[in-house]
């Protein structure tokens, strides 16, 4: 500890990360903290941060903006993948936290740090993803988590000690939910929400931020086309557009049409389970086109194999084992299965419902010709009777010894 | 073929199965047709039934009521596996095959026939289905399925031969889907649906039938509660119910909320693709249901291998291998971790939406106390810091040793 | 700890646990000792261990003969699973631990005991298996774990301990492997083993305990057949016997043969890589014999998708994880798949291999008929046309589509 | 039929392909036949053999080298993915097909051949593995499969057919196992092998080919070390090789000590078991020797997760299902993990055993000071106290709740 002399700081400007400020420097020998602003999205005031940061005690503010490098390197794998946690969650956090913490350490090293400071509870995954992603870069840089280890227990403790370190916060108490937010989502956590017999108060002014309940979203459906190119998507409407802006674009469109709210129980990482409401607008669109895109793409072999790779993915993320060389093997396996998932997936969202509306791919397995009912050249039906009598064979020879008849 | 004297044939009425009996007669030395209709649920108009097919040539109609041995012994264990096909299908027409198999072959037993007859085209899932189920009660019995033999390749053809043969049918040529019908859900397949290029026309008279479309359904959502005893509904709103009379039910509630569409493009086991509408109202509220509940009354390592499990019980039902010592011994595995899920799921209907309202379970294992923020003597947050550095062990290694600092 | 006023102590007479007795009553206000030694059959001198462990400071020994629910309520489940760890490790230690933590807590319950204390290194799996027992009997329970807390940081400083409280030892420093024994197996580690670069010096004095190496085992072969029933082993050449006099009798016809040496670097589950050489005579040859039963009386299905849960049921043995309700799933669909594992299985034993020597069943599955070069009447030869082509189907189109012929 | 004009045959020169010459010509208006001999390390006696093919009706012999590709691009992936089909077969058949059935497919279009002729029987998988690599490369190339159509049942009607054809063959009538070889193995089926209760006679004269029994093996153990460069084998005792002369030199190590013998019970995808016993000296050494590699390379997370994906692969190698974007998909997973298995491994071969012999590789996670007892900086015992509170929580929280303590 006495020789932590500069700490790296994942700094938000909220509470928790205001009052840590003072707390290492108190705890640390004055220690100077560098505080690291990542933007990925979740639309913050950026202005006025900086003088906030170093008001509070902060040597220096980085803000990065890693929008870009999250879409296309964290958001489409794990799109390709169809990774979804519980059968329900779409990582929104999960994968945000392993780009931040690879930011911290570049910046830690170039800044000749001797530490890195993260304001996440001791309960929760996000400190699991932090330190996981900082240990693969710099295995043996000190991690300070003050949550762990301070008498703070809670958030009026926080406020408390904000006041007495005369840290100006607009902060009230506890009428809030607590929230994180990137370019993908929004979850919400606590209050009401932490009993799960609780319906959550979708209608409510002020809940969602994202977009709207399927209540309150419009009588009119709204159409939109996503292609995507090798697993990735790349144009909404016929628009090419980048990741981020098209992210974007599907947030609107499906906020508005009330498309995307889920509400889970699910099972942390570090033992309990904890219950959350996620607003993921264009991210469940861009899941449902993806899964479509891949029932005519896929063979059904490699989709079927696929919802395994599905599960495995959708842990590792969830876990923040990002940076670990099987995350890198599933992901050259999802890569492989990607090669024909080009083409474009037509839905129509209604006050909540993703509906298909059509979908087309120059590699398109399915043939109307084989599938319908009448006679082709490709298909034979006199073929099926073999193919029953063989894959019926365990059947037929275990209930054939079973009868006494053979053996 | 010279050797058989009595058939017996799967029988609905309709026109494929019509025509089948002056054909097994024709083609088989005038043998006896013992026609059976089983009765899952399709609600298709049993009279009248039996002077039809005594008309078309059959010498007996059986008319078997397997509603309620369907939704016990295969509904509901499909639904606590949690078993989705291609995680999209609820399996309706699937597991109604092998029930129907089974108890050809105890009707072929009892009358002392020499063959069994299915309708079935040589190119669907429907053939393996039923002739494994035959296979599994009775290896050798020989299998007549006039599709894969016979000249006929089209509904025309089938026209022109039941014209031929003076059998009065009210059937226009190929002007509606093919369907399959049963308690738990209604498939449309061909005319436009087989184009996935092609938008369902849900909201097009005549093409729904168990429901509506969420846009023709009321602006006022509905809520519903599920009780369920070890995985399996017994109740709605209260009030206790058998199995089928719970099914109907939320068929009818789903059905008016436009709930259990789905549109998909699946992989048959037979080697190609196909496309079809799937209305299964109480079926997706019920799997709906079922999966809240498990998040709560299920721990983590159970319910995450509980979704492998499930991905092989479906491709089971699916193929039709219902009756196998892995069906069997699946089915053992779920049924225990099914001990525990017991507990009341409120829904809110909302125009094709189905929105958690509120769980609850005496076994829940989520408890407000260990998820929230604040302190507890269950968790230890300083525990945190061990936990993650020993799940982080081998990343920090590995970095460590690549960075040649170690070894 | 100022309440801890009585502490149950897994006991085994050996230098950790004989120093911990003193250290307990040192650091927990002179508590009550009450020493446990679980018989799983390690053989150990069990007498004077009475008089030893009031020597040093306990207040009572407890010694308990679990060898025969260890046998038939952990070993032979895990031998149905065919649960092998990472390929080659037959978990000797593994499911040992789960049937002490159970005792311990049995008898601490009786006694009115304050925590539970077990002498397992904090680099180990084995302090994980006990904790996890515990937790699942006594989930409050406080657990002490003196190896985790203390300064003593080597066996060294452990005699030096030793010497300075009068505790009276034959052990010399560091000139053993460091070794855990049971019915089931002998592991060693430690010393030479710790580099995987040494070849383990098998054919050396006193290395091996439970049997010879390949090379010192006898020129002429021994045959020995078991007998299962339901997938439990219940006869040696026809002589039925209780599981621990099979095990005995096993061990001894193996190891005599140089059968069931293993080497293996091991992933353990906090975090890093163990070296080991394991010696299971006995249970190398029960699982080749269960295994090679299971060939003929499982159907393929059966057989594949067994292989999956005998790689889960493995790592939840592994990692102590035996009270949980995925082992017990788990165990529930092996059952189910032993129905019909009965039979005999003869092998011949020659010089550290293990050759099957015939196989038989009454369920059995492979019919000689069946799989022969000739004609039979439940398998035709044409089927297999049909068979194929709908086999492969998938990859014909994909490879019509790809030339461009259809579409 | 009638425009069948000429016809490649995947030709040996035995029995079965010399007599389907003629019957060609017969069936099919004496079309010209194009034989085809591929070399994949049979070691047949090639001389004569065109002689012999000419003689007995062919326009044509094509010998084709295959043994490097044969290696380098089917046996090689299958090592790296550790693919063992039911825990003991290596395959040796099954990705021998995939490669002559591409060869076969560019001479038949080299040729301008209307179809391709194999002359597997029409009960087992060779005929599917032949037909799927013709599909992938030639989807509507007509196969003729004489097997599965002729009235030749037996090995008799064969000869008694030769004869009448003026075929000259020295083979005797049914003295001889039914055998396959290549450079990777030699199979066995057939006669008294065909009862799973009848023990091999390995000891008798003029079974074994590829090298010896365990008991004929020498009483003097031989080393052996392999080099691994991203696992691939390239060298043997410190001498680089290509894989072909890899293969066999490790052959012939590995017959002359009794290794790689197996007596298999396998499921074959046409539906039944058979039974056959292998000869794979070389290949079980490389298999060992690349697991071992793994066990020091691997992380756990993918070293277990590669386990699931291996049995995967050997599935789809058995099933000849090799061209297909699952295999590739999957060989893309296995070569990422593969990256850092980079190494050294010596055996100890004795009388059938592998014995290890020590390990090495530049990329280890192994780390001796990690794992042995005392104390380092990298790992903090302490650290195992949280990890098992958290790991074990869900456990603790179930049983508290159980206990009906917390709720």
């Amino acid at each position: 500890m006495a020789d932590i002399k500069k700490v790296i700081l994942a700094y938000s400007g909220g509470l928790d990360t205001s009052i840590i400020i003072p707390w290492l420097k108190e705890n640390y020998n004055n220690c100077e903290v560098v505080a690291v602003s990542a933007d990925v999205g979740q639309e913050s005031e950026l202005e006025g941060l900086e003088e906030k940061a170093i008001k509070t005690g902060a040597s220096k503010l980085y803000i990065e903006d890693l929008k870009e490098e999250f879409v296309n390197d964290y958001v489409f794998p794990t799109i390709k993948a169809g990774a979804v946690y519980e059968n329900k969650y779409l990582l929104g956090t999960s994968f945000a936290r392993p780009i931040i913490g690879k930011r911290l350490v570049e910046i830690a090293k170039a800044e000749g740090a001797d530490a890195i400071c993260h304001g996440c509870t001791g309960k929760g995954n996000d400190q699991v993803r932090f330190e996981l992603a900082i240990k693969a870069f710099a295995p043996t840089m000190p991690i300070i988590a003050p949550w762990r280890t301070w008498d703070l227990k809670s958030r009026d403790d926080e406020i408390e000690y904000a006041e007495a370190h005369n840290i100006p916060l607009k902060i009230t108490r506890e009428t809030n939910y607590s929230k994180d937010k990137n370019l993908w989502h929004l979850s919400h956590e606590g209050l009401d929400l932490e009993d799960p017999a609780n319906e959550p108060m979708y209608n409510k002014e002020g809940f969602l931020e994202m977009g709207v309940s399927p209540e309150q979203a419009p009588d009119k459906p709204t159409y939109v086309t996503i292609h995507f190119e090798k697993g990735i998507p790349t144009a909404v409407d016929g628009v090419e557009m980048d990741g981020v802006t098209l992210i974007q674009t599907l947030n609107k469109i499906g906020g508005e049409n009330g498309v995307g709210l889920a509400d889970i129980v699910e099972n942390r990482l570090v033992g309990m389970k904890s219950r959350g409401v996620y607003e993921t607008p264009g991210g469940t669109i861009l899941y449902h086109a993806h899964e479509v895109l891949e029932t005519i793409c896929l063979d059904k072999e490699t989709q079927h194999y696929k919802q395994q790779v599905a599960l495995k993915f959708a842990d590792i993320v969830y876990n923040g084992q990002w940076y670990t060389p099987l995350r890198e093997a599933l992901s050259a396996f999802v890569d492989s299965t990607q090669e024909t998932c080009t083409g474009d997936v037509k839905l129509k969202l209604y006050k909540g419902n993703i509906i298909n509306a059509g979908v087309t791919s120059p590699y398109t397995l399915y043939s109307e010709e084989f599938a319908s009912f009448g006679e082709d050249d490709v298909y034979n039906q006199a073929d099926s009777a073999g193919f029953i009598n063989l894959f019926g064979l365990p059947i037929k020879v275990k209930a054939m010894l079973d009868e006494g008849r053979v053996k």
